[in-house]
Parts: C-alpha cells; sequence; structure tokens
C-alpha cells in the first residue's frame, strides 16, 4: 500500500533506519564481548525479534510473561528474560509451562516471588533461572544493597526448582537525569563489584550480570561487571533519546503519519492523532517541549492533546500545513505509542508500506 | 471466570453501576426532553452502546470513523453522529459506504470538510448531514463566532450531497475549569443563541443543537438552546469527574484490579499496571493526586508510573498491602484505559466474572 492509501493516524517505521539501528548495536555488544538481549517491549514484534537474534543477539527481553508467550516463538530454544517480578500464581504456572519449551529466566527482589516461581517449577517438572534484581538508584524495584542481594541469593539457593543465576540492575532513572550519567555509571560498577565479590566469597554463580538501557547502552563497556545489556528503545529510538543526547534525529526509525483536519482557531492547526496515538507521555529529558516533533514544520509545537486531536501552536511557523496535508510525528516515547496500535506500517523498496501486527500488543499479564 | 484467576492487571467494570449511571443519564435527558447521544469512544463495546440505545438514546457519537464502522451494528437504522473534522479522501469514502445504510452526520469546521464529504456522498449516492462546529471556549476545533457559523453554513448550504442539519459544540475546557462552569455554560447558551438567530434570519435547518459532555451533562437544561447532549464517560466515570465534583466514588463503575510484584524499596509497594495499563493521563482537576485512587489504600500515593509499574509511596499509609496482594485502582481517565485493553471483564451474579471484547479498540482512523 501506497502512504496515501494508509488511513491516519497510522505508526511508520523506516526499515532501513531499524536495520542501521540493529546492527549499531550489535556490533557495540560484540566489540566489547558483551551479550545482547533486546528488550522487546519496545517493538512487541516477532520479526523485529528474529532480526535482532539473525544480528547476534543472546537471547531477548520481555516484561510480562503474555509478550514471552509471544516471543518464545521467535526462534528455536531462544533463551528469555522476564525482567519483570513475576510472583502470583497467574503468571508463575505459565513461566514454568514455557520453561519447559526453552531457557527461562526471572529477575527478582523477593523471596516469596522465588518461592512461587519454586513452587510453579516443581509443579511443572522444570526449573527457571533467576536473577537477583539489585536497584542502582532507580527505587523502583531491586534489593537496596549488595549484603541485601547476597542475603536474598544465600536464600533462594536454598530452594529446589530455581537457581541462582547471577545479578540484574536496571538504570531507568537516567532517562531523565542525563547530565548524572557518568556518577550514575559509576555507582552501578561500584553497586554491581560489591554484589559480585559478595556472591564469588559465598560461592554464588553470578554468570549472568544483566543491565543497561538505551541511554546508556553505549557506555556499557564503561560498567566492566556487565555480561549482558537489555537495551530496547534503540530500535526505534524517540525525541526522548533525541532531546537526552542518545541519538540524532535521523536515527529515529519510528514515525506517526497524522492529517490535518483543522485549521478553524487561528495560529493553530489540528491533527487527527492525540492521546489515544501518541499517548500523554511526556518528553523526560525536556517536559517543556510539547507532544512529540513535528518533521516537516520542525517549528511548530504540539501543545494540547485530547484523545483523538493535537493543538499546535504555529505561532512560531513561518509556514504552515494545509488542511488535508499530511505530516510526520516522531513521539516522545515510542514503546507505548506501538502499544496502542495492532499493526504499524514498514517501508519497502519503491515507496511501498508493508503492514505488519504488533504481535504482543494487549498482553498485559 | 472469578477475580483470582484473571490475570492482572485487568480492567474490571461493575455491571449493576453501569446499568445506574445509563439510567440516570437517560432519565434527565428524558425529563428535559434533551436527545442522548452517547459518545461511544469511552467504551468501543456495542453491547453497552446497545444498553445505551434500550435506555432511549437516539443514536450514537463515535469521534473516528472506524468507530462508526464498528458502531453501525449497534442497531437496525442507528442514527450516527462522528463528532470528527472528517475530510481527508482515506475517511470521506467510508463515511459514505455507511451512509447508504443508515443516517450518518458528520461535525465539520471548514467549507473544505464539507465539500469533501459531499463529493464522496456524490460518488455513493447518498447524502451525508452536517453540524456546523462553533467553538464555545475550548479553542479546538470550531469556527470562531456565531457569523462564523452562519457564513460557513450559507457556503455549505449552496454545495449539493450534503446538508446542514444544524450545530455543534463541545465545552471541553471544562474539565479542567471546573470552577467556571456556571460561567462557561452561559457562554456557549449565548453563543448558540446568536448562531440560532443568524441561522433562522437566514432560512436555514438547525434543528439539532448538539452539545455537552460528561461535567456539564446534569447542567445541559441550563443551557436551552440544545436539542441533544453527547456525554460518554458517565458510563464508568473516573478520578476526573470524582475530583472535578461530578460524581461520587461510588458512581465509578470502572476499576483496574493489579497485583503488588514489589516492596523492596522502603516505604514504597510496585503494582503491575504501568503507563501501559492506567496511561500517563494526569488528574485534570488535580494534577498532584498522582496516577489514580487506590480503593483499598486510600492514603496511598501513585507517585510514579514506567510501562508496566506503579510505584506506590506509602509513607502516609497506616497498612499497606502484602506481596502478592490484588488491589484496585479507579484511574484518571477511563477512556484511554479501556482504549489499551482488548477486553474487559463484566461483574456477574454470583462473584463470576465475563470477559467482553473492547469492539472498537484500535480504530484510530
Amino acid at each position: 500500500m501506497h502512504n496515501s492509501d494508509v488511513p491516519t493516524p497510522y505508526l511508520r517505521i523506516d526499515t532501513d533506519r531499524v536495520h542501521r539501528n540493529v546492527a549499531r548495536m550489535a556490533t557495540y555488544a560484540a566489540k566489547h564481548g558483551l551479550g545482547l538481549r533486546p528488550h522487546t517491549k519496545t517493538h512487541k514484534s516477532l520479526w523485529l525479534a528474529r532480526a535482532q537474534l539473525n544480528a547476534g543477539a543472546v537471547g531477548l527481553t520481555v516484561a510480562k510473561v503474555g509478550e514471552g508467550e509471544v516471543m518464545v516463538d521467535a526462534a528455536e530454544d531462544v533463551d528469555l528474560l522476564i525482567a519483570y517480578p513475576a510472583l502470583d500464581p497467574a503468571r508463575t504456572g505459565r513461566i514454568a509451562k514455557l520453561a519447559l519449551r526453552t531457557t527461562m529466566r526471572v529477575a527478582v527482589d523477593s523471596l516469596q516471588a522465588a518461592q512461587a516461581l519454586a513452587a510453579a517449577a516443581g509443579a511443572a517438572g522444570t526449573t527457571i533461572g533467576l536473577l537477583i534484581d539489585l536497584d542502582v538508584g532507580m527505587g523502583r524495584t531491586g534489593v537496596p544493597s549488595p549484603t541485601d542481594a547476597l542475603e536474598l541469593a544465600l536464600a533462594i539457593d536454598r530452594v529446589g526448582g530455581v537457581r541462582v543465576d547471577g545479578l540484574f540492575c536496571y538504570p531507568g532513572h537516567i532517562w531523565d537525569q542525563a547530565e548524572q550519567q557518568d556518577k550514575s555509571l559509576n555507582r552501578t560498577a561500584e553497586r554491581l563489584e560489591e554484589a559480585i565479590s559478595l556472591f564469588d566469597r559465598n560461592g554464588l554463580d553470578r554468570g549472568i550480570v544483566s543491565g543497561g538501557s538505551t541511554p546508556t547502552a553505549y557506555q556499557s563497556h564503561l560498567v566492566p561487571q556487565l555480561t549482558e545489556i537489555r537495551p530496547g528503545t534503540y530500535v526505534f529510538n524517540d525525541m526522548n533519546t533525541v532531546r537526552g543526547g542518545f541519538c540524532g534525529l535521523d536515527e529515529c526509525a519510528a514515525a506517526i503519519v497524522c492529517t490535518v483536519v483543522s485549521n478553524a482557531v487561528p495560529g493553530q492547526f489540528v491533527l487527527d492523532g492525540g492521546t489515544k496515538t501518541l499517548t500523554s507521555d511526556r518528553c523526560l529529558p525536556d517536559r517543556e517541549s510539547g507532544h512529540g516533533h513535528l518533521i516537516e514544520y520542525p517549528d511548530a509545537l504540539i501543545a494540547r492533546l485530547s484523545e483523538e486531536h493535537a493543538q499546535v501552536d504555529a505561532s512560531r511557523c513561518t509556514a504552515v500545513p494545509m488542511l488535508g496535508e499530511r505530516v510526520t510525528i516522531v513521539p516522545n516515547h515510542i514503546c507505548t505509542c506501538v502499544n496502542l496500535q495492532d499493526a504499524v506500517w514498514w517501508t519497502q523498496p519503491g515507496g511501498q508500506l508493508k503492514r505488519m501486527a504488533v504481535d504482543a500488543r494487549g498482553r498485559l499479564s
């Protein structure tokens, strides 16, 4: 299908840019001897997960079990990490079922989660690998200190049906604290080093030390304790990564194509994409930058969203689009935008677009 | 299925409360001789649209053509209004196709939209009704003044294939300016009166004067020019309507059931619903109130969301939930939350839950 035939708002993927982004991260990881375990929450696409595996990824990361149930089909014996403290009975049984098919690991920060997973693994006749989630400054999940990580690992080590495979951290606070990146990387390295030393002294396995997200991905070699990284956003990028200084606008591979549907209010035009397309997610490094970046009219400010409308302040524009014109928005946060689409449109040679399903859309549990 | 068997996070609908909300609005509209044309963007459910029609609704409102293509099946000859300036070729042909089956109207604020719809109607051999969108203070869409409304209506009146059926307004700014409600209602009444008088003097049809949204719905009789109202949120309500003073917490019929998945960080617990479940939408009448209201722990503050995590500040709580416990959140904005779900769960007699599809989910165009 051609661009002008696809009803707006739709999400367009620049296939060449995706391949460049996938290759660049794979090359970086290989150069530094790091395992690359891309987080599939960004794209939720089997096709793209396969492209990442073909480029050398050691396995895949998922947030929820439902995503794992989709991504297990990405390849024969795909190695899956659920980067989420899955502990309730509605999840643990499903994880054990997946563990019968392939290598499954889960990041945990409580003995209760380990026990629940062990019980499910035991009932299914399998084992599940666990990584101990250590907080490195975000304060979301993860035990507070390396000593707590050791204590939890030792307690889990006495539980059958699960095995401690190493450590896990997520420095997600970097997204909105880009200027403190160096400090945070040092802190992460110190805490991991301390935990590793405690694990070693107590004979615990720490074969995997899993970290990283897109903002710090290309600085991962500065945290030599890491054995693998889990970036997600890098395949597409968005205004968070651009304004955070982590990539250029020409590395953004995903954009929302919208139509101008109203210009009745002076100094403004209105697009057919609102919070049900762009989400209300603010740009973390610059909260006053509006609801995304309008490629063709870079001086326009996407000032306000309703569910299905974007009100664009055109007061600083030298030219404004016509009614019915199509324009392109790089969103603030691509992961949540992809999550709203049943399918996205990939550019093809010759200017055509190909529809591909967002396979794990709606897999919230 | 029972509550404890449905994987979290899931969206639970209190069926009794929905019926009460539907009946209350229907009774109000009937008492004041107002047509009720519920906006289906909130629920996107054929079942609920039928319940609204059975309770006396004169027709249905949709935001996008794709929603109309679903809702046209709600009843034989259902009367549909697209409350959206649909003007591009990807939409107008589909509207004309719907107009062959049922009564279709579209709100417009440009001659170009009217001409595009007329061309599509002409090609299909049908007609489309138009309502002139008049801005009453929100500054989103709508012509700026009653004189502009008259001019647009007169210009459209000369175009074949479409007919002017009346006026349209949307006082959406009331959501975050609750204290100025009276002033805004008066202003709406004045502007509509002026437009009606201009229409009458020029022999234009203004049989329909369509307005209203949930916040002001029960004050609609204070704008005597209105012939019909289009509330959407009232079927479920949310923290916007509660904190705006438009309903009580016991009139909220939709909530997100979540599981506590971590309590490793002191003073905090973490739930398995983030922006991919609750959205980033802030509570418009109280932007500092967090990301929804936790029913069982009303002193808890849902302070921060990631895509799949809610970090809950428990520092003001006398009791905190256990790991694995299920809790219930009334979200800030229910319309965008429903839009994330492929299906929602309706309470049934005896404590069971019934899964029902969100029929128009993802119909963004």
